[in-house]
């Protein structure tokens, strides 16, 4: 039905967000569906009791300020934590380099907010994250694509890309969403020293980066930049922007997460915060902080770790197990998904409605391609469903295949 | 110091908020200063313990739901609430026509981003709410400003303004930021009428409207203009795009508010919610929802509003008591603020240094104004501060300004 308020709407909302995969994705909750789809943390590894604990302290001990306005730029002793942190794993910055976002969603979408003039290029992975897609859809971007490998984004094509003016790069570098795979440490050399050989800036997002469940820590794009820069000038001025997030060591609830940058990226990051929301939940601050500052946290990523990577084991032993020949997967890392590619002649959204009939569902993968492809692929998520259900689900999902073989 | 990055930033970035405002007010936070300057709620009215008991409930009973993920639109029992709520104010709704968001400055962000292209004209009073103004330069708007006087917007001046094209009418009708001044029953119904006659939206935010210290309650513009439609469609279909928060009836460390629209407007505000931050915090959603449903609410709104009727006649009585002839100043019937006028030599923002040093603080009334004027002029906020420093500050401002007669 056409109403008035259709030609009311901007320009751009033509380009957020199709609303055909929320459609989808609806039918994913009806009850006794095994759900891949979402990219949800196991609530079995939630603090609960630690958060309640928290709840109790910070609302007795400074309640009046956890109820109250906050600074745009985030609780100071979050921010130095933050800091802190980065630190150890290499990266030399202070509070001021730090901002919290409301979810590393915020963060895209104020990103894109502050770089982005309408009809300028941005350098995605492809398959890439389908959040930042919809957050920069919304300010005109054009997408360039370069593509993967069982090593990530594919560099020895990078510096063609390069040439044709690119805005800044946007990389996943640790278990990719959708695809699970990690960026090789030669290749996120390489892919540093092009960006700054060319002027690019990148934007780093590593929600994942400490549930890496087998192989070595590889550093952030952000540290390896930090390294082949003079270390004369005391505060942190590379050419990478890196985002991470509470969502899924902590909370997604609290929706909170945090950008590292310069400092006049962070300043110009705060102007359009305010706009957008003013600040971040003061109480999720206080709450995160409490739960998350000392020695507890690391034991609690490591219960994570333990979760899910025998999640991912499981996932991995029922698609060798059920799968026919054919379909292929990537072995993730780390993280939450995994990326299935069946036979060419087989559409994932075509089957869709035959696996959630079957209690299965999955994302098809053409929704993570900003510039189409991927229709015989699908991204799995193994975070968030017990290891039972992994296996039942993978066999229900395997059969629904192999009727279309 | 000219660093690369600023070469990178958006066109659009040059726009969105002068900083300058913001530097002048990290003075106010500095020890002893009075500040009538914030628009903080004051924490002597935050319900902690309340937040205590929803915080033990909430984590013991729905725990992995609350720290969980949750659906863009929000929380269905909080979207049915209010709802409920507006049907008492008298607007007949459903939830789908309820959007919760991250504070009312997401509302104001997502409406920018959904409505305005670049170069449109949008209509706001003059003074008007700084934070409006700081969410749409982003998206290149063009203000057409309205006078008001005692009896809010001059609706008498609103024809000639929309002949000449207007995407939407933003009006704060109850005791608005940053004037305190009311819109009157009678111009309600002439901008519902004038709007409705040449079809441009009007988007009403109303953070103040249940506090209301004197005179009779008026209607919201939403309920006027609903009320001239025909009742033979039975889901909500007005003109009016009506939103409202937490921030001042519960606490705005919550960061939670909420949009009333058609669903047709709800759908597209989801959809740019998706790419700005997935989901208003689930868990603060929660919360609320705990301590805000029931009768309790009533009796706590109730009590803002004496402990704010006070602080507001000890201001009203202060200024009477010490400011010198040729200052003028609203009388606000509800609300957080009042707005005084100096004499036309003095500005605001000369002599702000001076009130600084004295201990005391406002906002010079400049910012207010989306295309300049307002040189003499002050916002002053009596919700925050005690009564007897309210006292206090006016006493001190008093006597800066008459070192400037």
């Amino acid at each position: 039905m056409h109403t008035l308020w259709d030609d009311r709407f901007a320009r751009r909302t033509d380009s957020i967000g199709s609303s055909a995969i929320r459609e989808l994705l609806k039918l994913t909750s009806l009850p006794d569906v095994i759900s891949f789809a979402g990219g949800l943390p196991a609530p079995e590894v939630f603090p609960i009791e630690r958060f309640k604990e928290a709840a109790e302290v910070v609302l007795t001990e400074m309640g009046d300020l956890a109820l109250q306005y906050g600074t745009t730029e985030g609780y100071q002793p979050l921010r130095e934590m933050i800091a802190s942190n980065a630190g150890k794993y290499g990266i030399q910055i202070s509070a001021d380099n730090v901002l919290i976002t409301t979810g590393s969603q915020q963060a895209l979408d104020l990103l894109g907010k502050i770089f982005i003039n309408r009809g300028d290029r941005i350098l995605v992975e492809s398959p890439t994250y389908l959040g930042a897609l919809q957050a920069w859809n919304a300010y005109g971007v054009k997408y360039i694509t370069i593509p993967f490998d069982d090593d990530g984004m594919r560099t020895d094509l990078l510096e063609a890309r390069l040439r044709r003016g690119i805005k800044f790069i946007y990389v996943l570098p640790n278990f990719q969403n959708p695809t699970g795979v990690t960026l090789s440490r030669e290749r996120r050399v390489q892919l540093v020293e092009l960006a700054n050989a060319y002027g690019v800036p990148i934007v780093e997002d590593d929600p994942y980066g400490q549930l890496r469940y087998e192989g070595e820590h590889i550093p952030p794009v952000v540290v390896l930049d930090d390294e082949i820069r003079s270390k004369e000038v005391p505060i942190y001025s590379g050419n990478v922007i890196y985002t991470s997030t509470f969502s899924k060591i902590l909370a997604p609830g609290l929706r909170l997460a945090w950008v590292i940058a310069p400092s006049e990226v962070i300043k110009k990051l705060v102007q359009a915060k305010q706009g957008a929301d003013l600040n971040t939940s003061t109480l999720n601050q206080f709450l995160a902080y409490e739960v998350a500052n000392g020695p507890w946290m690391d034991t609690h990523i490591q219960t994570i770790r333990e979760t899910y990577k025998e999640r991912r084991d499981v996932m991995l032993q029922a698609l060798e197990t059920y799968m026919p020949e054919g379909v292929q997967w990537t072995h993730p890392q780390g993280g939450l998904f995994l990326w299935a590619t069946l036979p060419e002649n087989i559409s994932t959204t075509e089957i869709f409605p035959a696996a959630v009939e079957k209690k299965v569902a999955f994302v098809p993968g053409t929704s993570f391609f900003p510039l189409g492809g991927g229709e015989n692929t699908m991204r799995l998520n193994f975070s968030c469903m017990r290891p039972e259900l992994i296996m039942e689900g993978i066999k229900r999902l395997a059969e629904v295949i192999k009727q279309y073989l």
